[in-house]
């Protein structure tokens, strides 16, 4: 196991034949982005390549695989793409994977068991790793190629919006959008949302409550609620967020009952409020402006909990 | 009154010095931001500007100007930024104007009177040729004038997602990003929300229907549920957003009650279907993608007659 250079990583994916390319479980646009424009840019330069995805590609990115089919070969170069930790590779994904030859990723808590590990952390995506390779193995862009990476780093960063945003990703979009139908990527991934989804923030909306003089605000979903609207996981994603977009809110609260009596809580937070400290008390942990942590009990009870612990935090 | 060339207008601006720049009647960030960015480097020129906003710079932009005071001076040189027609001049804007002598814009549409016209109809945001302009005239970025361009052209382009976007547009937020706080930027003009938008929102949604098989949703607002909820024009901005945003729908259609028994109509439309088009049939118009017009009547009677017409267009 080794860290190793740009450069390096460019060599051996230049020396290399025959390639699986591994995608994290619940694959996002990062990891599908990545993995299939780097497959479509090696196959470009006459190699083999699969890419193993855990389940079907989600709808949302039939268009990243529009001209993608399986090759019939034996894989001999394994890379994981956006992977940040063994446990997130599915088991169909490892299918026959003895071991990892080479990690691409750009998550700084990367732990990944692999013979060649590259891990760019001031990346806002994976994909702009995969950009940079492309363009030093000399594989001109095309359709294929630009849309996956433009959905890596326009999804990862929330269209240019979230602070893992740098110069670099402005200049690789810049260069990948003459290539791709990137408004549609755009209305796929930030514009479009389901009816039940529009139900849920709704129903979300209603049982908004403020505290700590309005700098807390807290919502809640129910399973009797997520039932009702029959909502997957899909349309509680994003949730989240909801409650600190409101003005002078500086901590918001998502709770969101689970099987089993317990709450999962999602805490975000601007102007520097910790929520990883926050989430500690409660045995939970993440980033510092967004954290998550399980709290047992019943709503009301999980509820004031919460509240006491945020009115004192603030 | 002559159209010039860009390196024109970094001569004028180059050999005048005594300026003062107008921006448009209810300003947004892009004749703000560009107008400020431009007085900024002039400044830094060892020029005098002046800066003329119709009423108060609007809260949410107050960091535009953190640095900026009149200065006292008899103004010789007139600029506008960003505006499309002379009806967006405002009178106090306009006080002690008697011609203008340069136009900078980028809509296509530009009528404005002046001597000098420099209409960029590939910029997404005035302050994509504002941004050319500073780099021309050899004047280093700061933190005030890569607040203004990076201001102007996020929310210009929806922050990087509208279809007016180009490859210069990411070129240029690659180049102002490391001088400002744009993520405080992003932060005020794409997540924040005040409670009544929120409450807004809700009510919008409560009204949500669905008409030629999911294709058509129709929301509306009366003047009741604006006062109800005390919300200003600011609260309104945007909620014509939200009916297309629906999975499914290609036209949205957003009705808005105004005094005098008028709706004003606001459609929003994906995959090619014509707005302005079906606008016409109202007497209104605008693009083909976002239009409106005006119809009279009752909620009720209004809502029939849109709904008959979509289904027939549809």
């Amino acid at each position: 196991m080794r860290m190793i250079t740009l450069d390096e990583v460019a060599s051996l994916l230049n020396e290399n034949d025959h390639y699986k390319l591994l995608t994290h479980s619940y694959p996002d646009g990062d990891t599908l982005g990545g993995a299939f424009a780097l497959a479509f840019a090696l196959r470009k330069m006459g190699k083999k390549v699969n890419v193993a995805v855990n389940g079907p590609v989600p709808s949302k990115f039939r268009y990243l695989v529009k001209n993608y089919s399986e090759q019939d070969f034996e894989p001999e170069f394994i890379v994981s793409v956006d992977v940040a930790a063994m446990s997130l590779l599915g088991d169909s994904v490892m299918e026959g994977v003895e071991k990892i030859d080479l990690c691409i990723d750009h998550h700084r808590t990367n732990t990944i068991v692999a013979d060649n590990i590259y891990v760019d952390g001031e990346a806002a995506a994976a994909s702009e790793t995969v950009y940079q390779l492309v363009e030093m193995l000399g594989v001109e862009l095309d359709e294929d190629i630009a849309a996956g990476i433009y959905t890596g780093v326009s999804t990862d960063t929330g269209c240019f919006c979230y602070s893992n945003t740098t110069p670099r990703t402005h200049e690789i979009a810049a260069k990948v959008i003459p290539y791709c139908d990137w408004q549609q990527i755009n209305y796929i991934n930030f514009v479009i949302k389901t009816r039940a989804k529009i139900k849920m923030e709704r129903m979300i909306y209603d049982t908004m409550e403020f505290y700590a003089g309005g700098r807390c605000a807290v919502v809640y979903t129910t399973i009797a609620m997520q039932k009702a609207l029959g909502a997957g996981d899909d349309e509680m994603e994003g949730l989240a967020n909801i409650p600190r977009q409101v003005e002078g809110v500086k901590m918001g609260i998502t709770m969101r009952e689970k099987d089993g009596g317990i709450f999962k809580v999602s805490v975000r937070t601007n102007d520097g409020i910790n929520a990883a400290e926050f989430c500690k008390k409660f045995g939970g942990g993440g980033h510092p402006a967004a954290a998550g942590c399980s709290v047992e009990g019943d709503l009301a009870s999980v509820k004031r909990l919460l509240i006491d612990a945020a009115e004192a935090f603030l």
